[in-house]
């Protein structure tokens, strides 16, 4: 019985994931757009509420224990890939430069709008006895993400990418994750030291010597190993399987830690050397499973998370602010660090529209936020829509910015 | 603590797996053999007896639910690719014939002498309240297995895929698949059906319901989503996720038909059009991660489902007598096909020997037959140690027929 179901709940899940998909890919969205509605949909807040005996016949408690092996592979598989996939921003030093400018600035008036926001949220909110700090932190955090992997595809799908909108973009949202995993990872160390300052100070130094380990140690030998048994870069299925095992025992530490797997997974993607062609050979070998299967059974979990207590009446008030406050923050923040840099206001609020794309980073980053037990159910389902709103607004915007432009330019009298 | 004791179990198993692999593989042996040997280690006779507290809190029951998730997505992942790479015996009427009658005659031997015997090992060995017949059935299924998969890669390993005995192997091992897994079909659905012979026919009816709408229904459908979505046989997101829902279907529509999910994954492969470069893609896709990562899971399950009681004394007797039986009725069965057919006598004995390899297609049937409550532990174990055994000895009889080929050669007057 709990096979059948598992493979029931396969079933159901990818045949929603693709259809959501397909269906806002006819309206210009990237597939992620419609793999994260498909998780609400089937939430409790649309099939639980209109077939409650179905939903609890599909997804009974009992049952998600499979389920979620599966989603934890997939996002550290996931995360393992975006950490390989980081680079510094490339460019001359005015470009990189920008990319730190904007970077920084598009996570910094985010955060502290979000820190502004928390005194209104936290009393409704927070979770029971959570105090203050940890939560507005988090709160910040969160508002402040930038969905590395969206923004490449959407820029990807445009003929963007050798723009230098383009580049600026992808080399500000490297900064961001860099940034936003070392913050977050801070904050859910500062929360997670139940016992005060020595928790913290035990955490941070358990991160520290892992990440120490993971340089010192692991980066040179995965550079060897890959050198001596992987020259064309086409890693072997024990050079994989010595990827695999580094990437779970990294995981695992930093899950033990009470951080979260997700961390572990990034860093050891990080620690890989930097070879184009290797890339290219793990993600062919990683990607297809882990983004057509496990992906959208992520999503799925994180909507059997979500509430209908979110949209009610006060909630629908708190969820516009934190809408807002989101995407003023980011569009304006990263578009003010690239007029500073010298880019036109056109481009620099493409670039703010790019920047507020937040797709699946979010989704992860309020995942770790509710295991962790920095936000609850109601906040979880606000947070979760603000990222579906953000990504599926990043087209439409540069369209619109687009146009704009192309308005301009026919009403120029010397073009 | 759940994910980082999942994470934990996957370091291990992984580590486990590779480490017994690289040393097997120093004596010539495939990588499967080590994995198959892994499994056992980490179950309760070697780990479990020598350290029993670490290993109850390695794999405490609780646990499995995550891990079983796992390794059923391998397992249904690897019988579809299993499925797909099926091929009806090629080459001229001669050879068609030939692959025909080993495959026939190599079931058919150590199905006859596991049916022998069932009536000694049925009082001690079979479930309680189990009939003698669905006990006898299984067992002369179980013995009679070919694992093709390790069978071609040997061939490949040795260099001999295109020479006259590996072509017969290959073609015979493809028909005992299509006729094993019809069989082992067959015997669950008589041992399943609790209420006699109604039950027996309804399952036999949904089967044959199934089959009828892969085939006249599905199979189109794919030739046609196939022809049009991916013409060059690269299989977009998209049409990965048809093929993925589709899969998942039909395995649950047998598990639910108290057959397995295997047979459904294994029909569905069969459906897919034969398309060479198709496969290929498929095989680059899915391949990695379910063999890196997903089948050492499954491999330690199995090994956590076996007993060190089957190494009792009159366990001995009864392993011994298995693994006679097993290893003389699969090679003299095979080789007496090959000479019927007019191989000489030490190519027929190397087709016995390659036919006898029956590596990890043993492991899911002797755990279909386990899941179905047809033997219990102590035989699961005897089976799994014939399977690991046969599988270890492919290789060194086939160096001990070609040594003896060599020998003859030099000490021919006329050569």
């Amino acid at each position: 019985m709990t096979l059948t179901l598992l493979l029931l709940q396969l079933t159901v899940i990818l045949i929603v994931a693709r259809a959501c998909g397909l269906l806002l890919r006819a309206f210009g969205q990237p597939m992620v757009v419609g793999e994260m509605a498909a998780g609400i949909l089937l939430g409790p807040i649309v099939f639980g509420a209109l077939f409650p005996q179905w939903h609890a016949a599909l997804f009974p408690p009992a049952s998600l224990q499979g389920l979620s092996s599966l989603a934890s592979l997939g996002i550290v598989l996931f995360m393992f890939v975006v950490g390989a996939e980081l680079r510094a921003p490339s460019g001359v030093a005015a470009q990189v430069k920008a990319a730190g400018w904007v970077g920084v600035s598009s996570m910094a008036l985010p955060m502290v709008l979000g820190l502004a926001i928390a005194p209104v949220l936290h009393p409704t909110l927070a979770p029971a006895g959570l105090p203050f700090w940890p939560f507005a932190l988090f709160l910040g955090v969160a508002l402040s993400i930038t969905a590395f992997p969206v923004l490449a595809r959407i820029l990807k799908d445009r003929g963007m990418t050798r723009t230098p909108v383009g580049q600026l973009a992808l080399g500000a949202a490297g900064v961001v994750d860099s940034l936003a995993w070392v913050l977050l990872a801070l904050v859910v160390a500062f929360a997670s030291a139940g016992n005060g300052f020595a928790g913290f100070v035990r955490i941070t130094l358990g991160l520290a010597a892992l990440v120490a380990l993971v340089f010192l140690v692991v980066r040179p030998a995965l550079a060897w190993l890959l050198r001596v048994h992987a020259p064309d870069g086409v890693p072997s299925p024990m050079v994989l399987a010595g990827l695999m095992i580094g990437l779970f025992a990294c995981a695992m530490v930093t899950e033990w830690l009470h951080l979260h797997a997700v961390f572990g997974a990034f860093l050891f993607g990080v620690s890989l050397p930097r070879d184009d062609r290797l890339l290219k050979h793990l993600m062919e070998r990683l990607e297809p499973l882990s983004i057509v299967v496990l992906m959208p059974i992520f999503f799925a979990l994180a909507g059997l998370g979500t509430t209908s207590g979110a949209f009610a009446d006060a909630g629908l008030g708190a969820m516009g602010l934190i809408l807002g406050v989101a995407m003023f923050g980011k569009i304006a923040g990263a578009a003010a660090g690239a007029r500073v840099c010298g880019y036109d206001w056109r481009d620099s609020l493409a670039t703010g529209a790019l920047m507020n794309s937040r797709g699946l980073m979010e989704l992860i980053v309020i995942k770790v936020g509710l295991d962790a037990g920095l936000i609850g159910a109601e906040l979880f389902t606000m947070l979760l829509v603000m990222a579906l709103v953000t990504t599926a607004a990043t087209g439409p915007l540069l369209t619109l910015v687009a146009r704009q432009r192309s308005q301009d330019v026919r009403g120029a009298p010397n073009h």
